[in-house]
C-alpha cells in the first residue's frame, strides 16, 4: 500500500521531509542565514504551504532542532559491549564527529543565535537530561540514587563539553581531536572524583588498557 | 558643586539610579516577573519617563545585566597577596556568594529566560573573557601565549562553573558550598592538566598548605 508518487504526501510525511531538508540546509548555514523562501524553494513548495506545516519560522527551527538532537543522541548511544572508559570515549568521539559535520546547526542551537526561547531551551534540556542519564547509567546509578552534588558535577561537565566543542569548532579545529577527547574524558573523571573523593567504580578500568 | 536635591538629576545619574533599582528588584524576582510599571512605580517616575531613559524593557535588562556583571567581576577580583590556589578559591567563594545573594537575576541572565539576544550575549561573553584573562594571568600567561586547546579548556571550565552554580542554586543549595568549591577547583586543575599533561606551574602550590 506504499504510495510511490511524491505529489501527495501525508501531513506527517511532508513535515518529516521538510525537517530533513532543514537539517541539511542548517548544517552548512546558520538558521538566521536561511530564509523561509529558500526552504520553500528547496522543498519545491510554496511559501504558504510551508507555513501550513510550520506556522512560524521558529516552529520550523524547533522541529529541526528536535530531530537533529534525536539523531545526535542516537549516534552517540553508548555501546554496552565496550568497557566503561572506552564506551565513554567512543560516545564522545561520535559526538565530536557528528557536530563537526554540522557545525553551523550546532553553533546556532547551542549559542541560541536566533533568540532561543522556551521551546528550544526544552529541546536542549531534554538532550542534557538524556546525557546525564547515560553517565549515571555508566556508573551503575539510577536518578533516584543520585545526590545533589553528583547532579551538579554531571551537568557542569555537560556544559563543559558543549562549550569546549563550540570553542574547538570556532578555533577552526586547530587543536587536535585526540587532545579534545582527552580533556573531555579527564574532566568528567575529575569532576566525579571531586564529588566521590575517589574514582567511581564504573570508571575504574585501567586507563592504559 | 554637588547637587543635593533628588528632583533634578542629570541623565546619567538618573540612568545609574534606575539601573541600581533594577539590580535590587531582579535579585529577588526574575526579569520576566517584574513589570515596567513596577520599575517606574518603585523609581517614583512615570512609565513614559522610564522609556525616555530605556526605550525598551530589553534595553533596561541589558543595562542592568551589564552593571551586575561589572559588580560581580569587581567582587571576585583575584587578591594578588594570596598564593595561586588560595587566590582561585577565594575568587570562587566570592562568586558563589555573590550569585547566591542574587539568585533570580543570575538565573535569568545565565539561562537567558527572556529571549536573550545579541546584546545580552555580549555582556556574558565579556564577563567570560575577563574570567579567562584572569585564569591565564594566574598561570603567568598572556592571551598571545595561549594555544587553542588551553582556550578550549578554560572556556569549557567557565561553562562548567556557571552551570554547576546554576544547578546548585536550583537544588536549593542542598549540596555543601565547600564541596562545590572543591569540585570547581579540581575540575579547573584537571582541565589544565589534561592540556599540559602536568600541573601548570602557577597552580603547583601544595594543596595541603
Amino acid at each position: 500500500m506504499e504510495r510511490r508518487s511524491g505529489s501527495r504526501l501525508s501531513r506527517e510525511q511532508r513535515r518529516a521531509q521538510l525537517v530533513e531538508l532543514g537539517m541539511r540546509l542548517f548544517s552548512e548555514r546558520s538558521f538566521d542565514e536561511v530564509s523561509v523562501d529558500r526552504v520553500a524553494e528547496e522543498a519545491g513548495i510554496s511559501r504558504s504551504l510551508l507555513f501550513h506545516y510550520f506556522p512560524t519560522k521558529h516552529d520550523f527551527q524547533v522541529a529541526v532542532a528536535r530531530a537533529a538532537t534525536e539523531e545526535l543522541l542516537a549516534s552517540t548511544e553508548p555501546d554496552p559491549a565496550l568497557p566503561p572508559v572506552e564506551r565513554l570515549r567512543a560516545s564522545l568521539a561520535a559526538y565530536i564527529d557528528y557536530v563537526s559535520d554540522r557545525r553551523e546547526a550546532f553553533l546556532s542551537l547551542v549559542r541560541g543565535a536566533s533568540g532561543g526561547g522556551a521551546q528550544l531551551r526544552a529541546v536542549v534540556d531534554r538532550a542534557h537530561d538524556e546525557v546525564a542519564r547515560r553517565i549515571l547509567d555508566g556508573l551503575g546509578l539510577t536518578a533516584a540514587q543520585t545526590g545533589p552534588m553528583l547532579r551538579v558535577a554531571i551537568h557542569g561537565w555537560i556544559a563543559f563539553m558543549e562549550e569546549a566543542v563550540v570553542r574547538w569548532l570556532l578555533e577552526e579545529e586547530e587543536g587536535s581531536r585526540e587532545t579534545l577527547l582527552d580533556v573531555l574524558e579527564q574532566v568528567l573523571v575529575g569532576a566525579l572524583v571531586a564529588v566521590y573523593e575517589e574514582v567511581p567504580e564504573g570508571l575504574r578500568a585501567p586507563r592504559s588498557a
